[in-house]
């Protein structure tokens, strides 16, 4: 029977992953627009399971499954829709397609809570280089500055979002009592699958740093400039690159990435002029991500000087370790348990909608085992069993919590 | 009175300046759209100078001006008219203009030879990583399998001609009876500004190299992958970008140059798992610049091999060194002696369409003089007087041609 509502949800990521701003992979930014047909797909589903749907200003999309009762409060089970570029299939949307399972699972069943299943709009901070826009403004947590902030073609949230046919001046928390939130969400990691487990519960989401470094210096000809005369600013990004990469090999628990890198003018026979880079710093305790950055941050100065670059480091994400919930976590637990799985924990090392939501409501997060621990690539798996096995612990976490409440 | 057309020669250029891809810049790549009014503008200056104008089928604008005996045969004069990304105003654009001031400074006067003023339509190599598809056309050196490359938004060769309006099975070299090549074209480097002097002939074109590495690793989520797990793509590229630069610095002579790096996926919350980059090595021997070939290639072999990484390696340029031909050498060295200037002579550090026209004609270069060193950047310059100085050489060669044909 749960088989079934797993096979269902997995059906359902395999259509959603069609729907991409670059033919031939999965590439899904904020309010982008195949964003309209994922939302569209979606609301067909909320409205099948029964769940009234609305969006809303930022482009979060809403189903509300109602309670029995009137005024009764809401459990909020969802994730995020959007994704990285060159994405797998399940990471965000496999939550919000789980949370409409559950939905689908209980045929009809009025609980003594509403179930309110919510597909954020934007966590990856893919577009505008600042993650959890949807879940920041369903929180209650989006500062007006994040309006400003533009993409790549100069476009601002603001104009994004009334792009999009939305109002950017009506964007407001969700109203109501909330219980909980849940989420789930594949791991991204090795240690479920080398821990032989489908399932894992998350204690705390490691605290992150994402920061945008620009080195400048000297464009000019490359067969005409001697070595000694360059100010190469590759050549000083590269350093960095590598001084970071060791600093985190040589911390334990310490992961520091350049993903993204911008070379410019970017011709094969011109000096660089000007290298733009990302670092995303990431550990469980906070005091040591803190140290790795200052340290980063007079590499970047020293290599500048030596050099005789500039250089220059903006601040994008700034997020402390953040703690599920306890009492959650025990419920999780105790499902598990009755259910015959262990109830492992784990760190996440990722960041999700999750931490946004702690700071309004008690959150929780539940891990599904990733295949070969890969992630944010097309490669992206997860087995059937396990999505069956997740739904099994959501339905009896709801039972247990309706028990609680009738308690 | 060649301060005139010095003078006219300079407004041109900031006139063609105005010609871009992208607004605020000069990026004028291959056949590109901008290309078109550049093409305009130059003709009816030829026009205006009494030539007749004929574009050939790899986008060249080629001007003659008719001798004063019917068969006679021609001297060839250009440069290039693209540009590198945010480029300056004098590269390539310069060297047509002044052979076109050039025969506006005869004043109707014909010689014993026809003037052929070229607008080479590429030279740069930016749009398909491949340089002097105009002059290899013109010199009959352009091979078929050249109209099968692609550029980034995979448009081919082929197809840019045919949506330039042209047809590229027309691509035949230029015929007749060529004297010669003269190419007036800035320095792009500090070494006439240190000796004090406007201008330089040109005894040889160093050797080139230009090849475009891929590496490629796994790309993951910078946040579940700890660091001894990771096969991180742009880590490999940082080590080989610094292993070139510190090979070049102890190589005397040698440059080596990575100007373009394109980081895939490239979002900052994930692993690179492949990047592309372009390496240019130049030394004026070619054994050494072999050498430093051969052990870099070694070198990202081994990269790759330490850390998990594939490594492809694709050769896109392999120019030797090219001598100028001694007797126009010796005629530009006796216009400047006539005239005052000291006969100084140096390398090009930087390949020309005169190394592709040398296999087919005598050819020569006189370099004027760089401020700053500057080139390929838009704070590249040119002095007035310079240029003048430049107008009045390649009159008085013009002149001891003339005088050689009827002696």
């Amino acid at each position: 029977m749960l088989g079934h509502w797993a096979q269902t949800a997995l059906e359902r990521c395999d259509r959603l992953a069609a729907c991409s701003e670059v033919p031939g992979q999965i590439t899904r930014t904020f309010l982008s627009a195949p964003m309209r047909e994922v939302h569209r797909q979606v609301r067909g589903w909320m409205e099948h399971a029964g769940m009234q749907v609305r969006l809303d200003a930022v482009g979060n999309l809403i189903g509300t499954y109602p309670a029995a009762i009137p005024e009764a409060p809401k459990l909020l089970i969802g994730s995020h829709l959007d994704s990285v570029p060159d994405a797998g299939r399940y990471d965000g949307v496999l939550g919000v397609l789980l949370g409409i399972a559950l939905v689908e699972a209980l045929a009809g069943q009025r609980l003594r809570f509403a179930l309110e299943v919510v597909g954020f709009s934007e966590e990856e901070g893919v577009r505008f280089g600042v993650p959890f826009l949807g879940s920041r403004a369903f929180a209650g947590n989006f500062e007006e500055k994040l309006l400003e902030l533009t993409d790549i073609a100069g476009v601002s949230v603001a104009q994004a979002i009334r792009d999009f046919g939305l109002n950017p001046a009506e964007i407001a928390p969700s109203e109501g009592d909330y219980l909980g939130y849940l989420e789930f969400h594949i791991e991204q990691g090795p240690q479920l699958e080398a821990e032989g487990l489908p399932l894992g519960i998350v204690e705390a989401i490691v605290g992150q740093s994402r920061l945008e470094f620009e080195f400048t210096g000297q464009a000019a000809h490359a067969g005409t400039t001697p070595m000694h005369l360059r100010r190469d600013a590759l050549a000083g990004a590269a350093q960095f690159v590598l001084d970071a990469e060791r600093l985190a090999r040589e911390t334990p628990g310490l992961v520091a990435t350049v993903g993204h890198m911008a070379v410019k003018p970017g011709a094969g026979n011109v000096i660089p002029g000007a290298v733009h880079l990302s670092l995303d710093l990431r550990h469980a305790r906070d005091a040591v991500r803190l140290e790795a950055l200052e340290r980063l941050g007079h590499t970047a100065r020293q290599i500048a000087h030596e050099r005789g670059l500039g250089v220059a480091v903006a601040a994008k994400l700034e997020q402390p370790a953040v703690p599920m919930d306890a009492w959650m976590q025990s419920q999780l637990a105790a499902a598990m348990q009755e259910l015959g799985y262990p109830p492992y924990k784990l760190q996440s090392g990722a960041g999700h909608d999750a931490m946004i939501l702690a700071q309004r409501m008690r959150s929780a997060m539940l891990f599904l085992r990733s295949p070969g621990g890969i992630s944010h690539n097309p490669a992206e798996a997860v087995l059937p069993e396990d999505v069956a096995a997740a739904l099994e612990v959501g339905l009896r976490f709801l039972e247990r919590l309706e028990r609680s409440l009738r308690g």
